[in-house]
């Protein structure tokens, strides 16, 4: 590999150069192996957020974090694959139906999750309520799983793309997490190691979300499945709505309950929509004709879930915990519920102590908020309008301000409802 | 003070925000004790660099890293003190000659210099090829020998602006040396916090230099000049040539020798051109009325020369030492010397051993180069154009090196000179 230097690959970017091939490959190694060091790559990270990236140097990015440690494969299966990824978005559940019911119309789902940090909500936090179930596999583990079951949700290993591991929590202290460059190379530097077939990307917009606006949406979405189809990996994007909070749960338990109801052939309208879109993309991608509604409606994917949290250690049976207290919060008037915040609703559950103020907090399984009407609904004064889950009730009233403001109830007002499906890239 | 976030200061900066006084201060006083790591404070500097500062900000940011360390006085001399400083070039020894003519004017100056790392010199560096030399003193020594001697360069101490050291190393590894608000911050917060009266800066402009435009380096300057105006010390600005080296030698002992020409009469005329203006400056912006050419041609600056350098241990009697080996490169053609580069000699006297590569590194004593001729004058071919200087000849060739593409002799060639001094500002 060419020998560059630190300085003079900041002063390229920072100067609006394009980095060369052989730079991006020599930064990301070097600061790998601790040769460059954490306040060069971070100035070198907010020269990227400040000046852009070239298609081109966004894929050589990717690829120099993908080569920086190992890669998986699936090719052994006797299925094709499909993984699907979300941005992060609050009461985003669809992981935990949508894997099972793929694997029920015969792709295999190798969903590596992670831990929430901020108001979104982790994957893995919220599986990890249910009782003995466990996050942790090995790659034969997870093999053996996909095989068997079909579907498998589990933390990423420490030898995938080492460099986005250490890039991601750089970021995360330097104010260097909004840049799109670095977002999507992070994301899919992760998901083409992973080694899966076919990527179904769920990229929120709104409120609760990263991107705030539509344009910011689509450029991240655009981007990543340029980076997934250049490395060969079937990808498409849906760019979806996180105005409004997903479903009527943000917590752990309580939205895995939401996911059982789901799978059982119920649950919020909102989620089974953006489940069956997600699976439908997934199988197409994948090239297998099924139609998930179907398969939803037959009680397959619920058996797939059964076996899938059986295999890796949980009690698919077992009453999931509940939060010692609980605060309900009633509606001030009456009239229709025209707003409600994500990122108010998100910023209560992880005050209520569902999320992690340092990635080494441990989360309460019980709590979260429920709300009990979704925007359209008629609501009258005095009827419950949230329910505060926490172990903690000294946390309550952070939660109640968190809540203040985000949320809108008009008399006689007429209410447009906005689609929850925004865009499809790819 | 207030709290704040080393964040929430980096997203304000990086979205083209104002900082507010009260995040500044947080900032550099917990840069300073440690709070804020180094990888922050450097996504900050390059969102700076980037994104500019208001000049509301620039005085704030200089005030704090004042604010960091002690402030000297010089209250109790009997005499105002003026202080220069230059922003760095090749064969930039007017620090030597000017400050013994400027106290021997009646004005006091205290002269805080630094050690050269890159192309550039360093004031100490030279100095301290005298025999018994020595550049560390105490605030007290400093104080004394401004009173007896009235003229002292010396070393700052660790007390002054340590926020400012510790900034100025991050900025070197991390390719945020180029920022204006920076630069001009980390000059003048030394300067406020030493103490002078009155101030003239040299802000050089050219190949050599770190501005390469006119309009960078008058800008530079009209920043340093508003915050020394801002603190309330006399300050002025001039801005030099620095496409063409100074004098004819650049080195240690090699320019201590020139500037020892100088004082006694003679020296090379653009370096006794830019002292005198220099001086002429120091002197109005001190409120005394003398005329400097008039006692350097009496002998009294070299007078208080000698006595400077006796303070400080050295003997300015002393013979400086030689380099042992000696290079010399002849012009190939005949004709006149249209182009010297400030560059490539600052480059081959710093690959010789005058400067260093890193800040632990020692200098030799006798290394650098001489040349022959300035830009206008006529050489023959097989004439001597430069002597180099090192005690390790196996540098000649990477010194060649530099120099290759650094001169042009054109045959019958109309050399159109240009003026020294470019601008001045106050």
């Amino acid at each position: 590999m060419a020998e560059h230097d630190a300085v003079e690959v900041i002063l390229a970017k920072r100067d609006g150069g394009e980095l060369s091939d052989s730079q991006i490959d020599w930064m990301i190694a070097a600061y790998t192996r601790g040769a460059v060091a954490d306040e060069q790559m971070s100035a070198l990270n907010m020269a990227i957020l400040l000046n852009g990236m070239s298609r081109r140097e966004i894929a050589r990015w990717t690829a120099a974090m993908i080569a920086s440690g190992e890669r998986m494969s699936f090719d052994s299966l006797d299925r094709p694959t499909a993984d699907k990824h979300s941005t992060g978005g609050v009461g985003d559940k669809i992981t935990l139906p949508l894997a099972p019911l793929v694997a029920a119309c015969g792709v295999a789902v190798p969903q590596l999750s992670g831990r929430g940090l901020g108001h979104t909500g982790g994957t893995l936090d919220k599986l990890e309520s249910i009782p003995g179930w466990r996050a942790a596999l090995s790659n034969e583990e997870m093999l053996a799983q996909l095989g068997s079951v079909g579907a498998v949700i589990c933390a990423a290993g420490d030898g995938l793309a080492p460099a986005d591991k250490k890039l991601y929590a750089l970021r995360d202290v330097t104010g260097t997490v909004e840049a799109i460059p670095l977002i999507a190379s992070s994301i899919m530097s992760k998901k083409i190691a992973e080694g899966t077939g076919a990527l179904v990307l769920d990229v929120k917009v709104g409120a609760g979300a990263f991107m705030k606006t539509l344009d910011s949406a689509q450029e991240l979405a655009r981007t990543m499945v340029d980076l997934g189809t250049d490395a060969g990996v079937s990808t498409v994007a849906l760019v979806t709505d996180m105005a409004t909070p997903l479903g009527l749960t943000a917590g752990n338990a309580i939205e895995v309950a939401e996911s059982v109801e789901v799978l059982a052939g119920g649950g919020p309208a909102d989620v089974v929509e953006l489940t069956v879109a997600l699976a439908r993309e997934m199988l197409t991608a994948a090239g297998v004709d099924a139609d998930p509604a179907e398969v939803l409606a037959s009680g397959k994917a619920m058996d797939a879930w059964r076996a899938m949290i059986s295999a890796q250690g949980g009690d698919p049976s077992a009453p999931l915990p509940v939060a010692r207290e609980t605060h309900v919060v009633t509606a001030p008037t009456s009239g229709v519920l025209t707003r409600l915040d994500a990122m108010a609703v998100g910023l209560a559950a992880w005050r209520l102590g569902a999320g992690r103020e340092r990635k080494e907090d441990p989360v309460q399984a019980g709590a979260g908020v429920t709300w009990h009407a979704r925007p359209g609904d008629t609501v009258a004064a005095g009827a419950p309008l949230f329910t505060l889950h926490t172990d903690t009730p000294e946390r309550f009233d952070r939660a109640l301000a968190a809540l203040e403001g985000g949320f809108e109830i008009e008399d006689g007002a007429a209410y447009e409802a906005t689609p929850l499906i925004l865009d499809r890239i790819g």
